[in-house]
C-alpha cells in the first residue's frame, strides 16, 4: 500500500469534474486503480475517492492543482493519516471492546488503539492482557460537567482520530460532542430510527416486533440521531424474552461495530448533513 | 391433509397442561403429528398449535374434553376453516395484488379470493384477467363515514377470514376497524415501528438509514401499531433515491405480505395482547 | 432518461485509462452521471460503464475517439439497445414465469416479451393472459436434434437479446448453445457449484444442508457451469421436506431470475472468461 | 437452570410417543416448560428434547420408566452434562479461536475448555493470556500416525465432550476420528457440498461464485461430508479477490462455529445418519 495515494474530494457538483479530476491525477504521474464517486442530486454535491498507484513527486503541488480546478470549497484530502489513533470509551459490556481488541492484537484493525477508557474498571483486566492502557474515569460523585472534563482530559493527549464509545452508556453533553465534532462513534442497540433512547430490546420485547438490529452511527447533540454508518437485522420470533433479545443483539452489534471501525479506518465514509456516502 | 385434525389452544398456564393435552389426544385416538407450544411467562399463558393425524370420531365431544381439562376460559379450536376466504384491499400500486393473485390463479395460496375492492380502477382489468370480481369504491366526494359503509357493505356478503389490506392507502376508522376485529390485515412499508404513517421512504430517505424493510401487521385503532406477523429487511446504500428506495421496498413488500397470508392460512399466528406467537 | 448516453467499455488495462475515458467524453461535450470501473488483475483486464448526461453529437465519432485511444481491440459499446428482447423458454413450472410476466405487464421490467415458449402447453393459458403469443414446442417423439431446431426456427424471427430458461428442464446441446451464445440466461435451482445436475432439493436433502439457494447464469456448454449472474440462499432446517425445500425455493428462483433479467436490460453485466463483472 | 430437567429421547417412532411422554413426565411430577419433537418419515424415526421445571425425586426411575414405555432401543438421556469439556485444535489462524476463547473467559460460552493444541506455537502466546494450557504437538519430522498417537494422548486426559477443529489445517485419518466419534466438530470454510476440499476461496474465486459461506459439521471418515450443524452465507461481488474473500470468510467462520457450540453446549443437537436435527 506504501506506493500508493488515495484521494477524497468533495465539493459543488459541476459539469467535468471526473474528467477534471482524472485528468488532474494523470498529469502528475498517479494511475487510477479505484475510483468511486456519487453526487447528491438533492444537494448538488460531488463525493469521490480515488486510489491511485504512484507517489505524487509533491503532494502541496497536487493538492493546490485540484483545489484551483475544482469548484471553490471543495474539500480535498490527500493520504489521510494511513492508521488512525483509536480511543475506545466502554462501560461494562465486554462483546465489543472485545472483539476490536483482538482484531487489534493480530494486527487486522488497521488501527492503533490509544487507550480504553471506562466508567468503571470491569474491564480493565481484560483490556490489559493486551499491553492497551486503561483508564478508570468513574461518573460517581461527580457533576455531569466535571466527569465530562475529566473523560475529556484523558482522552485528549492520545490526540485520536476517532473515540468509538464500544457501549459506553452514558449520555454525552453537546458540549463534549463539539469537543470532539465527527471524531465520535456510537453503537446503538436497535435498528435506529426505531427504539432510540434507554433499554431499545425492552422496547422491542413489548412491541413484539420480528427483526432485531444495531447501528452504527457519528455522535451529534441529538441523542441516536446521528449520521448512519453501518446498520445490520437478525430475524427473531415470540420465543426471545429480553435476555434473549440482548443476547442475539450483542452478536449484531459487534459485527456492526467492527465493520463501522474498518470503513472510517479505511477512509471509506464521507459526511454530507446527517447522512453517510459509503463506498465499500 | 383430510384425515389430519388440527388443534389450538390458548389458555392460563398451569402445571401438566401438555401432557393434559397429549393425554386428551391420545384418548380420542389421534396421534400427534407435531406440536408447537409457548409459553408467555410474563402473561402466563400458554399456546400450543398440534397437528394429528386421524380424525376424531365426535369433534363436539374432543372439544369439551379439552375445554373441561384446561384452565377456566380456555380458547380451544379444533379444524378451523381449511381454506379462508379472503377480501383483498388495493388502491393503485399492483405489486402485492398481483403476487397473491398469481398464486391463488396457481393453486399455491391456500386460500380462496373472494373479491378484491379498490378505490380505484386501476386494478381492475388485472384483478379480472383472473376471473375475481373487482369493485371499484372511490372515497371520492363522500365523508370518511358514507366511504366506509360502502366499503362495509361490499366486503360484509363475501364473510371474509381475512381483509388484507395490499397496499390500501386509505386510513381506517376505529369503527370500521372494530367492525371486522382481528381480521384487518396491512402490509406497511416500513419496518415498524420506524417510520410510522405516511412516506416511509421518504422519511428513510431523509434519516440516511442503511437497511429498509417492510411489516405485516394486524390492523387495529393505533395506525401501524397493531401485532406484527412478518417483518424483513434490506440493505441499501448512499446511492438509493427515493424512487429507487419505493422500488426496492415493493419487493420486500409483496413477500413480506405473502408469507403472513401464508402463516394466517395455515392458523399458525396466535394473538396475544400486542403481539403475535407464530408456529412457523 | 432519453438524454443519457451509456458506455460500456472492454479492454487490456493500461495506465491512465479512466482519465482517457474522461476525457474523451468531456471532449464530446458529455457530462459523467456515474461510471463504475473494474481491474481484473489477474487477467489484465479493464471494465468500466459510464452513464452521462447529454447526447453526442455524433455517435460514430465518439465509438471511434474511444478506440482509437484506447489499448488495441477495446470493446466499446454506446448506448446499446435500451429496451431488450425477450424469449421466455418454460416448461409446466409458473413461478419464474409469472413473476416476469407481470412486471412486464405493469412495465417494470424494462424489456420487452416477444413470446414464451413451452415444451409443454401448461402454461400457454396464461401468458395468453398477458396478450404475449406462446408456442408448443413439445420435445415428444422427436430426436433432441428435431426438437432444438423446431425450438430455434420458433425463436429466431423475434431475434432475441436474451433467451431466458425460466425453469426450461430439457438439457440443451451445445450446437443450440452456440447457436445464441452469450443469449442465454437459465436458473438453477441450486446454490452452484452444490448440486449441479437434477434434482438439487432431493440432493440437498440427503445432503442435510442447513441453506437452499438459486442462482441466474449464462449457459454455456458445461452443465450450470456457465457464468454466474445473481445467487441467494435462505436458511431451512431439518423440518423441510422435499416439498417444502421445493416451496421455499421457488421464491428464491424468482426472484434471483428476476433480478438477474433486470441487471442484464440496464446493461450492467459484463462477461469476463468464466465470470461476470456485476456493476450493481 | 438448576432446577430444571433435560430430557433427550430418540427412537422408533410410534403412536402416541408425545402422549407417552408427557404421561410419565408428569407421572414423575414434572412440569414441561419446552418440548420440542420432529419425526423423520423418511426414516421412522422420533426425536424430542424436552426441558422441564422440577428434579426428578429418582433419575433412575425416570429413565427406566421411559426406557419401558418407548419403543425397543429407545435412546434416553436425562440432564447430560450441564457444561461441556471442550479441547480446541488450531494451526495458525486466530480468528475462530478468539472468539472462542473470549466467550470463555467471560463466561457466555456455556462450556469449559480444558486445552487447546495446536501443530505451530503460533497461537500459544495469545491462549495463554487467557490461563488455558496450550499443547504445541508439532507434526512436522513425525509420520501421520505417530503424530495423531501424540494429538489423542495430549486430548485424551482432558475427557473432552466435543474437540473443536477450529481452523486446524491436517486431515485426520478414519483412526483418529473413529477413537473421537461423534465429538469431532470442524469449521470448513465454503458452504459445504461447494468447495469440498483444500483452497475453496480459491475454488470460489475462479468459479466466480457471488456468495461465500461457511459450515460447521462433525468430523466423519468422508472429508468434509459429515453431518452438517450450521451454515451461513454472505454475499460477495467481482471486486473480491481471493485475500479479502478469506477476510470476509473469517468472519463467517467464527460466527458459523461460535453458534454451532453453542447450540450443541446446550444439547440441542441430535444426530440422524449423516443428518442433524437442531432444535434452535
Amino acid at each position: 500500500m506504501n506506493n500508493q495515494t488515495l484521494i477524497l474530494i468533495q465539493c459543488q457538483d459541476a459539469v467535468g469534474l471526473v474528467a477534471s479530476v482524472a485528468h488532474i491525477i494523470a498529469k502528475h504521474h498517479l494511475n487510477i486503480v479505484t475510483m468511486r464517486e456519487f453526487v447528491d442530486e438533492e444537494n448538488h454535491k460531488f463525493f469521490v475517492r480515488v486510489v491511485c498507484s504512484g507517489v505524487p513527486a509533491a503532494t502541496a503541488l497536487l493538492q493546490q492543482d485540484l483545489e484551483e480546478n475544482l469548484p471553490a470549497r471543495a474539500q480535498v484530502s490527500i493520504n489521510p493519516a494511513r492508521e488512525k489513533k483509536l480511543v475506545i470509551l466502554v462501560t461494562k459490556e465486554h462483546h465489543c471492546l472485545a472483539d476490536i481488541l483482538v482484531r487489534h492484537f493480530f494486527k487486522t484493525l488497521n488501527a492503533s488503539i490509544k487507550a480504553v477508557v471506562g466508567n468503571y474498571d470491569t474491564l480493565q483486566e481484560f483490556t490489559e492482557k493486551f499491553d492497551i492502557p486503561y483508564h478508570c474515569v468513574s461518573h460517581e460523585n461527580k457533576s455531569k460537567e466535571e466527569f465530562e472534563q475529566e473523560l475529556a482530559d484523558t482522552i485528549m493527549p492520545y490526540q485520536p482520530d476517532y473515540i468509538v464509545l464500544a457501549k459506553f452508556m452514558r449520555i454525552l453533553s453537546p458540549a463534549f460532542v463539539a469537543k470532539f465534532e465527527n471524531k465520535l462513534i456510537n453503537i446503538h442497540h436497535s435498528f435506529l430510527p426505531a427504539f432510540i433512547g434507554a433499554n431499545p430490546y425492552r422496547q422491542a420485547y413489548k412491541r413484539g416486533v420480528k427483526i432485531i438490529g444495531a447501528t452504527a452511527h457519528y455522535v451529534t447533540n441529538d441523542l441516536d440521531e446521528g449520521p448512519i454508518i453501518v446498520q445490520r437485522t437478525k430475524s427473531i420470533n415470540h420465543s426471545y424474552d429480553v435476555p434473549n433479545l440482548v443476547t442475539a443483539g450483542k452478536e449484531i452489534e459487534k459485527a456492526v461495530l467492527s465493520h463501522a471501525i474498518h470503513l472510517l479506518t479505511e477512509d471509506r465514509v464521507m459526511l454530507q448533513g446527517n447522512k453517510t456516502i459509503v463506498f465499500e
